[in-house]
């Protein structure tokens, strides 16, 4: 894929949040990298989903300069990048604040793998992260919030490939994935099950884990080698 | 009907899912089934409900081998097959992560008869059945999956055509009917009715059942031969 | 007005409750009466809201008796008649089974005036009725689920005209005001002050009842001789 | 910016709140306001949005009395004007029953800043205001309704600029801001804000108010002369 595509791609991802209902205003923006040139293709900072065009996409470096593109970058940028820079596999990833996985986010809770909708993409709970500290707050915020997730997921020796999203403490959810689009088709499920999760507890404050066979089987199915859904 | 007319019908069934509110990209299909020609026709897998046509159905027969179409079936044919070989009256059924219903499938709790609502359509409480085994989740899941549907009816004594829907513990409902169009209207009934008995029993944790006599006036003005709702 | 305005109206109201999403598939009607004639028009039992016409809707007298109409009415028709004999200032009915307020109807409890929004249309705590006898069920259902609205609000003495709805014990919501058109006005409400209710109980079980002072001063100001809200 | 100007901004503003899903029926009303004029440009009461047009906007002085207009002001209004007199930096405000704010006034409930998207907008918690008492209620109640709100921000030291805010007890929210548009935009925040933080309690009672440094961070890259989000 050559950089005009991932533009595309990248514009086009941005411009689905609102239909998937995972964005109020402009709270929300997606990237993608092209891991040959080295280079993030991200949303510029507080522009309408509407108006945006593959030319208004900015291009950082994975230093996080901008390269490319008259507009500023994303004010979320330097986490983007710090998860490229971490995740090696990752191809795409989307910060939003939609409303249920926020609300966890804002809970401190780790979203509990409940059931088979989580399974199919998740395998396992959706981390939160801890507070940030306030040095951490007070000098380079958005580089550190990406520095945060990656502790998360490398204490937990969690693989980010096999669960594509975490909720930032007192923030909200950030997501990954193979390209762009992968990553907010993860946003989607994440959201979901962030509100099914929610109403479970409603109904049940003991609702249990879910099985580990049940996992593996729902998350292996879809992943994998021996995957056996769709076409 | 003949064959043709079933692929359009389940076609049409499929289409209407989105509609509802029912499902998340492709996490839904519905099947329906030719009793004289022993054949169902269900959903490919994967694929977007936009994009389908009377053409694209998969035939499968009872034993769940694919008859006639190109493209893979639903994942979770086995468990339709399953239902069709055990439940001789129904002729159409449907699956959804639908949210409500699935978060009561998540808290692995009865959905408690509560208003005329659901004894309108239920005559009962809808069962959720229980856990899984590990044994059934490693061999031959999705037809197991079935059985402990059947297990959960034949236990309980309960007739699948007065109660026609169910809650898959840690995954997600299923609704049937005498059609693939019945099928689905079971599937948004279902769906409402766990959306107002979670909000009652936020509202009174208490909340009692209705009484059996309501229960019976309810279903009975609609169902059988003394029914006297609609024209 | 005219029978043939009524029917005009009745149509329309009732083609305006799938927009305030307090219906699904055909779970609500709404009539309206001409008092000189004696004369009240009902949606047809069972038919679509997207089909109707002015005339596919049913007259029936003070009696319950079709008196013009190839359809049948509504089988909630005795309920409606009954309400119209006993509330004589009532101009048009409406039942749906809303959401919300059916999750209070099913919770069994009145729907405490926390706010202003509810005070500027119901003089109160909208009431909840008692269980239905199994005797009430089995003879003259539908009339008797009238009768129990009636004897709530002449044993708790609460001004119909003040109090444009009610919630009937596991089952749904009833709501009337001078017209037809009002009536379904009176429904939204209610479900929107449901909806609230809900909400605030889950933020403070011990929310408080309004201020008499205040529900006095909102209610007042929309209704009766000193009221000064719109032109 | 000239009056007719403003009238086509707060005629606009009106309209813009039905998209939003702020309003039922004709339950919101915003202003605007000429300093250099001394004039408030307010909806006239009971009208509904669609039919809405500058010319049918209501000019009113900073004494409440009607200066311009063939229609009645809100009866809000004088709640309105109070602002205005009081917080003298505000341009515009916006009032309405959005469901998740006026469920928090219901409850009586300030609304805690839980997270990163009430810090971007509000400078800590939203403040619920005391009880009216009988006297103000009976008297001159929607400009007590005012004096109320003016009371809640003198006393807990509270800037109205960073705080564009205030929940009514037993009533619904008011936002503000340097326009009508931004007192919309506000109120679509809260709106929000009050449903995420209701869900995160409702996920952990105890749910921690977010660390003051990260709600300085984050106001502070929005608001004032180091912000560096958006263009």
């Amino acid at each position: 894929m050559n950089l005009q595509d991932l533009k595309s791609e990248v514009c086009k991802a941005n411009q689905a949040l609102p239909g998937h209902g995972l964005v109020t205003f402009t709270w929300g923006n997606v990237s993608g990298i092209d891991r040959e040139l080295g280079l993030v293709v991200i949303k510029p900072s507080g522009v309408d989903y509407k108006g945006l065009t593959p030319e208004k996409m900015v291009v950082v470096n994975l230093q996080g300069e901008v390269v490319e593109g008259d507009l500023k970058p994303s004010s979320d940028t330097p986490t983007h990048v710090c998860l490229y820079n971490h995740f090696h596999d990752i191809g795409g990833i989307v910060h939003t604040h939609s409303p249920y996985a926020t609300s966890w986010s804002q809970a401190g809770k780790d979203l509990t793998a409940l059931g088979t909708t989580q399974a199919d993409y998740f395998y396992g709970d959706i981390p939160c992260t801890r507070d940030m500290t306030d040095q951490e707050i007070k000098t380079a915020y958005e580089y550190e919030t990406g520095m945060v997730i990656v502790e998360t997921f490398r204490e937990r020796k969690i693989d980010p490939m096999a669960m594509p999203g975490v909720l930032v403490h007192s923030h909200a959810p950030f997501n990954w994935g193979g390209t762009a689009t992968d990553a907010v088709h993860h946003a989607v499920v994440l959201e979901e099950c962030a509100k099914m999760a929610m109403y479970s507890y409603q109904l049940q404050p003991d609702a249990p884990r879910m099985k580990q066979g049940l996992l593996d089987k729902h998350y292996l199915r879809k992943h994998g080698k021996d995957a056996y859904y769709g076409q």
